[in-house]
């Protein structure tokens, strides 16, 4: 793998939770010679500025693109074509585009015709997250021990590749390449459709008429509750996930259906075995993202400890 | 409401999660002078002897009852009835019998047929719990803060409902009484759909030709990973669940479908302004969940502390 050259300046676009984690990583452990952070929302800026996360802060995104080696696109999926097209013109010649998006064959779709030649666009998506949104929600270790998946064009020199690739591992990722077709089809299993049921189960609990919304509260602890976490995440982000990966989602939700229509019947019918069958599967998956460090080992994520700071053993 | 009389000898029948954490607080809030385990498994008996949260320990169901003024049966659902069937010609006049089973109106059904006029059966809910099992997994403050969901007959006696609630109290938990019809449509919504519904795209997604396993371990911080959790919980208590509060399961089934069904449809018509009004209203329900107590505000459920005991910012 050749070796990077090192980052001049590194410009982030959009500085809520991914953006401003990305910053602070970037200053943290010292990944560029200069992080420039653009927002277009004054608010957000000011709080940059407070937080003393950037060398400069703009609401210029062609003036502030116009210095950077490396661009990343932090802005919800739907906008991050308009602001593609917005900075294209204003880019140095050699500078390389990524973005951070959660959907990506749509995002290539709505990049590319913009970018004049000489600039590469090198995908990009960090799987990781809280769901909290804004500058504040972030923080230089999010991407630790996470896998960030980049989905660069067949025909990228390997040395753009490179420049994005040595951001993500500055910040502690694990860098995998796939097509952007498989990356949609594995994000809309792997994210996209839980946080769609997600927000399906909390929606259908707040609308119920036998049960009131005190009661789906008070007694959220058996699981519900769980799934709130998820279903409180940013509404404009999924909203333009949901938009823009439709066929992967639609053909993950259709599969997820045919399960749970066998599923009701084994409940119907009173198939025991079969549901013992499944619950038992269900515990090796689990057992392998433990393993795997994608997930942390302790009972109930460990969240008694860290409501209550203290061990969660008696 | 009547002060209970100081309870003497309290047994738990079944020492997994739910039973070994109630003697385990039992012993430390000093709630009876005497407790007597019960457990058939000759292993969980021993392992019981070792971490000495009891008394005295037996495998004979009529012996260790008898000597008790409040039994506490803490196994699978489809396990109560007969348990309390070996167990009811020995039980001491006066004697109050209890529950920790997640459906309340077929343990009701299974259990007071065999009951001898004289022993009252107060059923009983703690809905707290964690995805591990077994008597290790317990700790004694697993229902702090919690709620427990008390259902007992019109004509119980005070006495032995307070007989009851004094034990939960006393273990740190909250105590709301209600049928056990309405109890289990609660908890169809607020445990056992989210459950299966967990279950279930858990198991979608280990079978998909598309996405190997691997790529959904990997990729599984996206959102995947939160469900693994209570899709890990013990088959043969969820299997029983399943199977005994099949009505209300399928009712609330009927309800996640039909709103999943229109949420699919705006997908499939690029309905954004619909998407984005749920997942707006979805966020309230966790602030609530959040300011009842019921659940840490801490980003991820403090995962990322628990895992690295490190604070969660930079």
């Amino acid at each position: 793998m050749p070796e990077a050259a090192p980052l001049g300046c590194l410009a982030v676009v959009g500085l809520g939770l991914i953006g401003s984690s990305i910053a602070r990583g970037a200053r943290r452990y010292g990944l560029a010679e200069r992080i420039v952070a653009i927002d277009a929302d004054e608010a957000v800026r000011a709080r940059v500025l407070d937080l003393g996360i950037a060398d400069a802060v703009t609401g210029d995104a062609a003036a502030g693109a116009a210095q950077a080696d490396l661009v990343i696109l932090c802005v919800p999926v739907g906008a991050i074509g308009p602001v593609a097209a917005v900075m294209a013109p204003h880019l140095k010649p050699g500078a390389v585009v990524s973005d951070v998006g959660s959907v990506k064959a749509s995002v290539v779709a709505a990049v590319s015709p913009h970018l004049p030649d000489g600039i590469v666009f090198v995908p990009g998506h960090p799987v990781a997250g809280t769901e909290y949104s804004g500058p504040d929600a972030g923080f230089s270790t999010l991407f630790s021990n996470r896998w960030c998946i980049l989905t660069p064009p067949e025909d990228a020199p390997e040395a753009a590749v490179e420049r994005v690739r040595a951001l993500w591992q500055g910040l502690g990722a694990v860098v995998e390449t796939m097509t952007p077709e498989h990356h949609d089809l594995v994000l809309a299993i792997t994210s996209h459709v839980p946080h769609l049921i997600a927000y399906n189960i909390v929606g259908t609990a707040a609308d119920l008429e036998q049960v009131t919304q005190s009661e789906v509260m008070k007694f959220s602890a058996g699981g519900f509750r769980d799934f709130t976490r998820i279903a409180s995440s940013d509404p404009t982000m999924w909203r333009d996930i949901f938009l823009t990966n439709r066929e992967a989602v639609l053909e993950m939700l259709g599969r997820f259906n045919e399960d749970l229509s066998v599923l009701t019947r084994a409940i119907r019918y009173g198939d025991g075995d079969a549901l013992h069958d499944l619950f038992t599967r269900t515990r090796a998956i689990r057992r392998g993202i433990v393993a795997q460090g994608q997930e942390t080992a302790e009972a109930d994520f460990g969240r008694a400890r860290a409501a209550e700071g203290v061990p969660n053993a008696g």
